[in-house]
């Protein structure tokens, strides 16, 4: 059995979880990422090409990450004929603020206030979240006085939220249809370019995602935490059939209480910390291109993979 | 044999590691807690319920961390005939500024200066440190200036520490009664509501802790700092009989130089990131709750259980 | 077979890794860094002593860290007779701006622009580095108006660097003429006084390094930073014969695009964060020290030593 990825994003835990469960490793790369994936020992086949669309036609099982939308458009991708790991019609619901917010609305997870800009306030500092996953490099911090000229140029939608003094945590899990439970994989923090404020006086920068550093949460923190990740698996399950399968992920900014900032709707980029919480489900720490590799592994074992492709 | 503990801060860790040494695993969980607990596959036994005192009379080996002393006071940990793993006379040194100070003293450890309302300056910035461990969420800081408004409703004990210009660094230690050495297992930063201006145009924000981060040392400022761990178990062997057994934490403030800023008498928090500095001792890395488990099992096959609880 | 190291920087990681892959170790360190040192089950040998250029008489294999240019002097080493892992001659090259140029203008990896005294202008802030790896504790950031005062008092020599609004991320790579391959091993941040701005009102503090954060990329970046260290690696082969044999790193700051800022020419301290990374290559996390112990195996086995030291 093979499995099959695009050269982005996640591709470097999934096809290393692959290989260590087994599975022959294929990956589409274009011709200047090349050096560094070649580079690599837990490859069984590189396809060098510009056109990511050709892994639609692929016959190995596809685990699709964060690239994939923008590389292959929804339509494409629900359309294809191919196998793909995970409930592929959720892919789309982290794309629209408007199914994010019938998601979350439906899971009763408390989301940031937003505003529009009639209400916004001079002195106070608002965050504008561009739509669709951008890697950040879109997003902005303004006070409100500033809000009108600065959205002039921008022409994707946007909206426009309360700016929360606090920390911005992104929770990793993982649901098993096999297994029938919900795993807390592990939390990170972004590395944004606006970082650089650690060091300087204040100006504002760029969100654009750098990297990931594990965070470890206060433990009282968790269990609300994971009731937001079970809420969220029964409200997609009635939302969009067969529910989750495998990794999503949920984004809260926290200032005393959880506010919900989004999810992302497959691997997120963040799951790349290797957390010590996949431990306490699997025994080992596992990231979560591993955790799908085995979960693809244990379905085939019990001839129950029609549950967990799509 | 069976250890037990309460659910909530280093829970966790403590269960994981019990459970990989062999012991059966009993936890205290609040109702509202249980989900996330329940999903663990690491329990042998969950004991849903409000009254958390009940643990005072479990027949198994219970093992304190930092919420004891909040859920059951000092006093009925003290007075109770269970056994609990390490000096439960040990937990009440971090709750009183006057107690920590004398250990402190005792060890010749370099505290941070602290001063009178009367001595403080306007235009320098204090550090208003609350007594007891609180999760930091009363800290706070301020100019002198404005200290006195600030301080006029706080009803708890407080120290007014010079602000340091440096990086806060929690470093976590294991003393071994068994193998009669005492071994450096990790170092963590904290994660603070008010790291939040890394971000932002500075605004004085919560310190209360969200999560911890691993940070690895420059080498050079290791040998320092086990030298306090010597001179702060030596301290309290002199202080509390029988001293230290197991868990500590060192909490510091460095601005070039070491100021000590508190301890934990028991596991800290920030024991939790999976630090690989325990692996020099221990040959792999552990978190402090297996170190904890590992103490417990040696000391059962050498017959010395006497000498790591009271 | 034993290997040597002096007891500062990375002699930890050394020493683990040396133990691991099955030498002896022998370690040299001064009579007030002994408590800490000699508390490690991993020593088959402690040299205490004042006088750390005994080691260049040692008959083992010596791993050279970042402190050794400081403890020895490059012409020292040199000239020594004894068996030094890796180039020798390569040691050098981090120590002068000259050299920093030229072997990153052979590899055209794209440096932070730098400025005369003239250029600079009043109002943009820039980051004087002071040559020679020393912590960082001299740079600092000011603005071009107050330059002229600030400088006045360096005597060591200086570079004016555009200040870059972005992250500084550390890149550990492994050449292996044994393996003849690049591995990336891992990326870390540094932890610096200055980074204490996140939580207090901005002032211009030391960049003095405290410690190293691990810190995983976004996948798209890291294809560029390998074609980096392959270049690099290309360029010192014709540069400094034999060329680079097993650790060094670049350092970035990233703004949306990377501007190399310098370089290690040996391990480098932040290699100690235990990156994923590295197992992409070798089938298990590694550290750099058990990295160069592997190699050094390896060599042996293969009766091919004398292509690993020098």
């Amino acid at each position: 059995m093979i499995t099959s990825t695009i050269a982005s994003h996640s591709a470097l835990q999934i096809i290393q979880g692959a290989k260590k469960e087994g599975f022959k490793t294929r990956l589409y790369v274009s011709p200047k990422r090349k050096p560094f994936y070649a580079s690599l020992p837990l490859l069984d086949e590189l396809r060098v090409t510009e056109d990511m669309s050709k892994i639609l036609y692929d016959e190995g099982i596809i685990i699709p990450h964060g690239s994939f939308v923008a590389y292959l458009g929804i339509e494409n991708i629900e359309r294809s004929k191919a196998k793909f790991f995970g409930n592929k019609r959720f892919l789309k619901w982290e794309t629209k603020f408007e199914l994010v917010n019938k998601a979350l609305k439906k899971a009763n997870i408390p989301q940031v206030e937003s505003f529009d800009l009639s209400e916004v306030k001079d002195n106070e500092l608002y965050f504008v979240r561009i739509e669709g996953p951008k890697g950040g490099s879109e997003h902005f911090i303004a006070y409100g006085r500033d809000l009108e000229e600065k959205l002039k140029n921008v022409r994707t939608p946007y909206k426009i939220e309360r700016f929360i003094d606090g920390i911005f945590i992104y929770v990793h899990f993982f649901y098993s249809p096999i297994k029938e439970r919900l795993e807390l994989m592990g939390v990170d923090e972004r590395l944004v370019i606006a970082d650089a404020n650690k060091r300087r006086p204040f100006k504002a920068l760029p969100y654009t995602i750098v990297g990931n550093k594990l965070i470890v949460l206060r433990e009282s923190l968790i269990p609300e935490i994971y009731d937001y990740g079970l809420a969220f698996v029964e409200a997609m399950h009635n939302l969009e059939k067969p529910g989750i399968i495998g990794p999503f992920a949920l984004h809260f900014a926290y200032d005393g209480e959880f506010h919900c900032i989004g999810f992302a709707s497959r691997i997120d980029g963040g799951s790349n910390v290797n957390h010590w919480y996949s431990s306490l489900y699997n025994g080992e720490e596992i990231m979560m291109g591993l955790r799908i590799a085995r979960e693809i592994r244990l379905a085939l074992e019990e001839e129950r993979l029609d549950e967990v492709i799509t």
